[in-house]
């Protein structure tokens, strides 16, 4: 086994370096695992750090040649697990390739490599006037890569969309090391099939992005910030469901409960209203009176559900303590225990039915389930707070994690809406997709990875030889 | 050959019911062809008509056991030949599963059969201030599914997107007769591979599209309608420019050369300014005040650049008119020959150039050639107008329709921005992709079609066996 490890790791640090091929345990452990922390994972072979896409060719022909699996990944921000080690694999961490290759104000896109943190593109955009909306809470490290990967969201996603909305090309290594480039610079394009928005969101099971073309937009405006507090969640699923039949459409639609109030009101002091069962906050950045117009139309929709508070603002900076409340939710609940965090989204009309549905759960697994989400486009974050050292807790936190997945089943929704399946919800995505897409899928990664060598057992279970 | 026929069109009539099957050759030859003249076309051999997904899978399954090909098609309304017709084979034709099965305001969405005309669906959502946005020229008769199957665009596309950027979820006969469903309801969702946006635009070579969930908007304001000529192509490229650059996302912006102007004006009468090098059109939806300084901006940018003339109108009626000159563009060009319309789209910093090199083509060629484009998405419609009687004539508007590819291509862009490549420019999809992609391409669609029975010859070349 040693020897054998020896002369593929020996092939890699031919081609590459030594420096960009680090085999110590120590440090490669570090790189075992995302943020999904009780996702299993296994400790990787070697890790690689490439500076170019010929030394990704380099590694994924060695991989090949060697039979050797191999899982990419950038910061590893994930939330599922998509890019924890394979035992004894090659894990290909993508963060050294970290060039913004090209900003083109006249068309507006701009050219990046995967490493590219999202904060760096969009601070690399905005001196342009332009914009990158995909924001995952995890902008300030997250990569683009990642982002490509897993098609992260973010809070804008009500007005602005998701990352596939914004990739125009690709430059892709497949498995046994052949370059494909695929999409383009042109807005339009109906060029043969649509490859690039079927690697995005792969995570990393058909293919290494190495490259990608994306599209910006105009800078938003400054924004105008809402925050209202209601007594039930009817009235809160009433707003919601209120604003998408009236056709508003505000750049951000937040929710909290009241267990995510509470602890917020815990870390940050914030003077919250402890007793209101939810907090909803709401930006316009349509500028200018239009963006007062909507924000008075949405608080209108609130007081007319009979929301206990309501209070908008055109100030940027209370706007953005308002919105700190909401991004801090996670971090806060984190300091009741350890977190399993879902991401079920709903169809819009159910999300005070899947609300309710999580108090139940939490009920009747008798534990805390604080739930935040993105009210807007119904992706919501239930997340199970639980002492792991307490057996029994721990296995009623795994219950309440499933009892959510099959509650948004149950509503029409899906078991991911913008974390990914990774290794922590495989089974659930046979699911979710029944047999014959399955099928389907197995078909596409084995036409693009026919010895399984890219990420095995993300996404897809692994199937035994 | 005529027993072998009759057994599986025997086997048709007794799944479907004779009405549903079509042999005479007087009616399937109506059936050969879309509106892609020039494109070959053989004759089917049985023109089928299922109204439901069941029927549909009957005739996958016969023509898998009996290895015949099956193209499917909506109304024939494709300029690519996508649609066109296989010697001895089976043309599905969609038109009958003409429902719109829901329309859900409270999710923004509708769900619908491949043949509910885009207009149909256009009209059934309006009643709910709901607003599809594809709209190709074709909207008052293509359908729903040559739209997915194509990618359409249509005038929206420059603030609004394209087919796929609507598409939430697919039902699909795959070439086995198997049903895949795919995608969701929800505004979110990334559980598994996005196989939804590769059928779309996949033009009938991986499966037959059954029903489309599809994702709508709030129904757009009142227009402000701008229109401006100008003396050269160099002044029209720069207002194209300065709109990007300035982040102005109007929800239209058309132009025309002084061929499509003085056909135009010939036909409707309409009083154009026919000295003019180009006539730019464009629509602000934003509504009140935002939509007149959206409008007043531009208008300003036109100025700038130096137009002849710039009108803007809040009138929608008077809007509607200047569109109209617009949309009459290729039934004008109709009028002076058999026309060749291309449909290349290139980024938009090289509209100018792209002009100016069409101009150059129709002077080398010694041939009439009119554009008529989506100048804000950078999707342009040369069109090669000849006399198809005169041989000389003809191969040099084929060849002037290679030369304005070749351009589009030299300048970034791209073979088809809108249209697909069905059967008219396999080879060309071949050079714009390069043998990697299409290597990709051919190990999906084996993957999918192993037996090659879908659309064979459309997209990619024909493998011989």
């Amino acid at each position: 086994m040693t020897t054998v490890t020896t002369a593929w790791v020996g092939e890699l640090t031919d081609a590459l370096g030594a420096d960009s091929v680090l085999t110590d345990p120590d440090v490669t452990a570090s790189y075992a695992r995302d943020q999904a922390m009780l996702a299993e994972a296994g400790l990787p072979a070697a890790v690689v750090l490439p500076r170019r896409t010929a030394d990704v060719v380099a590694v994924m022909q060695i991989a090949s040649r060697h039979g050797i699996p191999v899982v990419p990944r950038g910061a590893g921000s994930g939330l599922a697990g998509a890019s924890n080690a394979v035992d004894g694999g090659i894990t290909l961490v993508m963060t050294r390739m970290d060039a913004v290759l090209e900003v083109s104000p006249a068309d507006r896109l701009a050219v990046v490599q995967p490493g590219v943190v999202n904060k760096a593109l969009r601070d690399a955009v905005a001196g342009s006037g332009l914009f990158y909306p995909p924001d995952p809470s995890s902008y300030d490290w997250c990569t683009i890569g990642g982002n490509l990967s897993t098609n992260s969201g973010g809070l804008c996603c009500v007005k602005y969309g998701v990352t596939t909305d914004y990739v125009l090309g690709l430059e892709v290594v497949l498995a046994d090391g052949r370059v494909l480039r695929t999409g383009r610079r042109t807005v339009k394009g109906v060029a043969g099939y649509d490859l690039a928005r079927l690697f995005v969101g792969s995570e990393g099971t058909l293919g290494v992005i190495t490259e990608a073309t994306v599209a910006l937009r105009p800078a938003p405006q400054r924004p105008v910030t809402l925050a209202a507090t209601f007594a039930t969640t009817a009235q809160t699923g009433q707003v919601v469901e209120r604003v998408v039949t009236s056709g508003l459409v505000p750049s951000l639609l937040e929710v909290m409960d009241n267990t995510c109030i509470c602890a917020v009101d815990d870390l940050l002091r914030a003077d919250l209203d402890r007793d209101a069962h939810a907090l909803l906050v709401a930006q316009s950045d349509t500028g200018g009176e239009a963006a007062a117009r909507e924000i008075e139309a949405l608080a209108q929709l609130c007081r007319d559900a009979g929301a206990e508070f309501v209070h908008t603002t055109d100030d940027p900076a209370e706007g953005d303590l308002l919105l700190a409340a909401r991004r801090m939710a996670l971090p806060a609940l984190e300091r009741l225990g350890t977190t399993l965090i879902d991401d079920v989204a709903v169809p819009r009309s159910r999300i005070a039915q899947f609300l309710d549905g999580c108090d139940a759960v939490a009920t009747a697994r008798g534990l805390t389930v604080g739930v935040v989400g993105h009210a807007g486009d119904g992706n919501m974050h239930p997340t199970v707070c639980f002492d792991p050292s307490d057996e029994g807790q721990r296995d009623r936190a795994f219950a309440a994690f499933d009892d959510i997945l099959e509650l948004g089943l149950s509503l029409g929704g899906t078991i991911t809406g913008e974390h990914g399946v990774g290794s922590l919800k495989v089974d659930w995505l046979e699911r979710e997709i029944g047999p014959v897409s399955l099928e389907v899928h197995r078909s596409i990664k084995a036409a693009l990875d026919p010895a399984g060598l890219l990420n095995p057992g993300k996404v897809l279970r692994r199937v035994p030889r």
